[in-house]
């Protein structure tokens, strides 16, 4: 299937950038769940471009429960949710088709839609289609906190600053979940946004990481071979714009671990069995183990940068260059981490559903 | 779905570690390939632990090709491949059972199998269980070469000492296919091999990285969300056992590029639009662009080690230690290569077909 | 998966009777196929309910296009289609809660849903949900018959009495769609009017058959086990909101022939391999042959009624009695036509993109 | 998918008629049912060829479990077995290939794989292939039993003979396990028999009607859309070789009742509530009520003939005349019906699975 994923618990994403409506539609969840809509509205503002880091484009995100939601409880039926698009200037985006922007989708997009893909903002292809996903993970977020299971994402690097390490999870994810800008450490967090200022200045953006704790997952879910934990949730970080890596536990350093550092032992703490450091990221054999499950995902600069570039008008097969116009982002980083987190909140519904079955979630 | 997976063309993967066979199917791929033998008997040497830097567990790996496959060609129905387990000596193991071993999946499984999973060297979970896939991945490997798509990949790095980058990738791919311990440095792969013995010796191991590069894929294939290039390799790759990272084309080098320096410009070259880098490894929004896919895969060291370790019986909720006898890799980095090619084979047999109809991979 | 069906072309449903809205995403549809506007207010005409032997409920079915259709033409990304719920009067439905409806999912959802389900006007069970699988549907339809595979239906049997046999299989489909009551015999359709009139004054309701008939389906479409083509067409057609039975080729007739008479013998007509006579239906071995596709599909009779039932209050775990009041339906059968004309469309555009490539249905 | 169905249950099956091996994956079974070897082997006595009625090719069915069951108990891996083929007298088919057998797949599956299919003995579409379907089902079959869910199927109709309705459906299950005729009345089963000897003697075949009983399912199992109870049953029904009907509860009778008599009214016995008849067939709304689950499968004539018929050598494209030589079975109703029987106990494993988690099946 292309734009939807899951087995018990799906989402199903669609729309174009300049469309009349983008939305999504997440279906499987368990009936009786309390729709928090401040919880839904909150998700967005933190996905909202905000201030003179991100780009100029305001939209107001009213979204509409469209179906799955009756006198605010989940239904069991189809949750849908849709988002009008309202502040849209499409004369901005029509002269420049053809043009390959770099680092976009454009040519690769051509290459597939064959010049019939709605070129205007990005499409199918723009983040702006992430806000749909936004507010269905809240949902499904919220619906995980009641059993226990809690996500938070800081940014653990960007443009070579490091955050401050996870400390006390829970204090740390209901703080993250309080900011933008999730980060941390307040010293970290100035010199990151100093970074995306001047790379805005200098036309240019930034990249960075973003590092994912799901704390409250039981022992025992996930599958040895094809849908792992990691499988599973790396197939759905990867859907959201920029990601370019996943990493579990500690990701790059194995390769310089030696085994007897990389393993996890394993104590008894309180009567519970548990491993005493937490290198393979919550997970072996693909199946959790109890420990946080963790995650770092690379995001890659925004590809929409003032300075020129080379590049191509594909439908000539000329070479040219372009200069990219318009609103963007110096850094999506901090915008993505509501993504990851959404899109990870659902990979976990679907995880416990299949797990422990179809009503596991309600209350 | 849980031991299968793919779409047009999918496999599915069964056996223990000691269990009378190991197996593995492969359904949807066209008819009339021819099925190489002799590079299904490659590819499982490549896979087969060979020196001092190995297992000493021998197996002989004498599949049998029991459907899918008459008068030396496939047929369009499963392709199922099973090997029968040989040298097994399953008195190794009972005593261990309850043993967490760090970093194995015993303690998770017996969260989710409740102490019914067959727990001889390490059942369904051995490395062992890969065999079956690499047999089913080289004949998708043959079908992909004859419609010019070539797949290889080479140790990036290996406990701290890197590879020389790929150069012409044709020539590399065609070198590191005939190799057990495939680097293309000859001064890095003695140093790496070094680095091996060095920690067999202290009863250790050691972790790495693999780059894979895969040439020849046509540009417009892969879908924006859930099925993005991306995210089905990335679910194949986490299949592989020990594997904990994936990162596509600059990886984390991303999180301190600047938009400008990580932007792939577009080109003209003999009539033929294309990228003039390639920080994107061939995918722009989850769609290949035409540059050579790749990524990089991290594997994590070998979690069967010699040394003592602290741990639990999981039985009694008892804390104790354990040293790992019997047989062991002090690394797994060069034979998980070829289980990564073939998953990664089996992915774009998928994706193609998916793409171009069932009916394209025939001669 | 739910609420979504489907590999290369998948459909997803969503929406409740009375909610704001009801809709469907059609997913993975070709790039360049011409969206007709004309064709989707058609088939949405053909389920409305019309006249005397219809609900007194009034929807004017006003479709927006959400997303996947730019400059008229499908851009390759999902196509959504949602439709407002106008004409809802809640209060109707309220009282009844609790109240099992024979014949009706009442029951049976509130056993799934726990009370949680959106009960007014049948909520996700109602009928009215399937406007927007016509509306996606619609343009299915004439995707396929861009490509020579056309689609038709008519009544063959209602009440005891039946139509007669297709003819000319070309005309008779455009004559079917051209026609709210699908039936080839005027003088059957007018003694079927008769029967459905004559049931809804008593309070009661009429079930029927219909026979549907493909033409130009390719030979070599369909898979042995599983995704046999008939398993994905009754799997659709079991979608269908009161459908209970589906039948290929000979259905019923099957069981008292002989395998003589039942075997359809090959001939060459002009050239080329056909079957002389047509009792599978155009599969054989679960893969089309080249003649025309034939099923025949079991409607029961609208189990909404006026006459006094016998029933339980569900809630209360008490016995007692039911008139269903409200607007409803002496006979859906006429109306189920569209509904399964649409699911069969989005299956063979799933299949034939599976088999072709997502390209094949492009203009 | 193609050899492959299910979501959290699911079942692969693969070989051709003169294989090696044929062969079936069950996978997502729960861990720790105890295996029962001789339900196995009494399930493939039922499908076994026998006596005067059946084709004279001798089988014996020596299956192994390859993988997925350790020390006599589920592991909740997956469960493999393989059945060898011993046999075999391949000489009998090479000289007819061309030819296509009308009512076969031979012609079909010619379009489909272009001349590599495995044409001895029907290759992948032999029903010999079910042998480890049934193998595979006997397994979850028991589990199910475990659950209270009990699965029964007699021939409601041969060649014109009909047998008695069900009675006491678990006293009816029994008798129906324990007999290779799955006929409930003495006198309907030695008419059928005669029937089948008769047509027999004129080189002919028959055809008939299974009738399933499905008791002990739990109510509000089943989706309103596309996973509707009938949907995933219909679609494994049509998996069945030689199925081509599907009909739950009434059947083609609703086509002729009135609603009145159509709806099944509710009741309370014993405090349970319960619908006072069965004419849906235990679902309503795709979703399962309680009653028992009731439906038919139409089985076509055996298309093997001795008489002459018409046909063509599609090789050649000529109209010539064919007697099928060789060892075949004039009626296969009986023994299709453990094969009816084993997929769907595999499609209830799976709904269960998917509803009440993967441990629901568990001991």
């Amino acid at each position: 299937m292309k734009n939807t994923f899951g087995n018990s618990v799906s989402i199903t994403v669609f729309g174009e950038s300049h469309g009349p409506f983008i939305g999504a539609v997440l279906d499987g969840l368990a009936p009786g769940i309390e729709v928090d809509e401040d919880a839904v509205r909150h998700a967005l503002t933190l996905r909202r471009p905000a201030g003179r880091i991100s780009t100029a484009r305001q939209e107001k995100d009213e979204y509409i429960i469209a179906s799955g939601v009756f006198e605010g409880k989940t239904t069991g039926t189809p949750i849908t949710i849709i988002i009008p698009n309202a502040d849209t200037r499409s004369k901005d985006y029509k002269k420049t088709y053809g043009l390959a922007r770099p680092g976009h989708a454009d040519f690769s997009a051509y290459c597939k839609y064959h010049g019939f893909e709605d070129y205007r903002g990005g499409g199918h292809f723009s983040g702006r289609i992430t806000a749909s996903l936004v507010a269905a993970g809240a949902i499904a977020r919220t619906a995980l906190e009641k059993k226990g299971v809690y996500i938070g994402t800081h940014i653990k690097e960007l443009a070579g600053i490091a955050d401050r390490p996870f400390g006390e999870y829970r204090e740390d994810i209901d703080e993250l979940y309080s900011k933008v800008f999730p980060v941390l450490s307040a010293e970290a967090e100035n010199a990151m946004k100093a970074e995306i200022e001047k790379a805005a200045f200098e036309g240019d953006s930034v990249g960075g990481m973003l590092e994912t704790v799901i704390i409250g997952m039981p022992a025992g879910v996930g599958e040895p071979y094809f849908d792992s934990l990691e499988s599973v949730i790396s197939h759905m970080m990867f859907s959201v714009p920029g990601v370019k890596g996943v990493l579990f536990g500690a990701g790059t350093d194995f390769a310089v671990m030696r085994g007897s550092a990389a393993n996890d032992a394993f104590g008894v703490k309180d009567g519970k069995i548990c491993t005493l450091t937490n290198n393979n990221g919550g997970v072996n054999g693909g199946i959790t183990n109890g420990a946080a499950v963790m995650f770092t995902t690379v995001v890659k600069p925004t590809p929409s940068i003032y300075k020129r570039q080379k590049t191509v008008d594909f439908l000539k097969s000329e070479e040219t260059d372009i200069s990219i116009e318009g609103r963007h982002d110096p850094c999506i980083v901090h915008r993505a981490r509501i993504v990851a987190d959404s899109l990870a909140a659902v990979a976990l519904c679907d995880m416990l559903a299949q797990r422990y079955g179809t009503d596991y979630l309600a209350p």
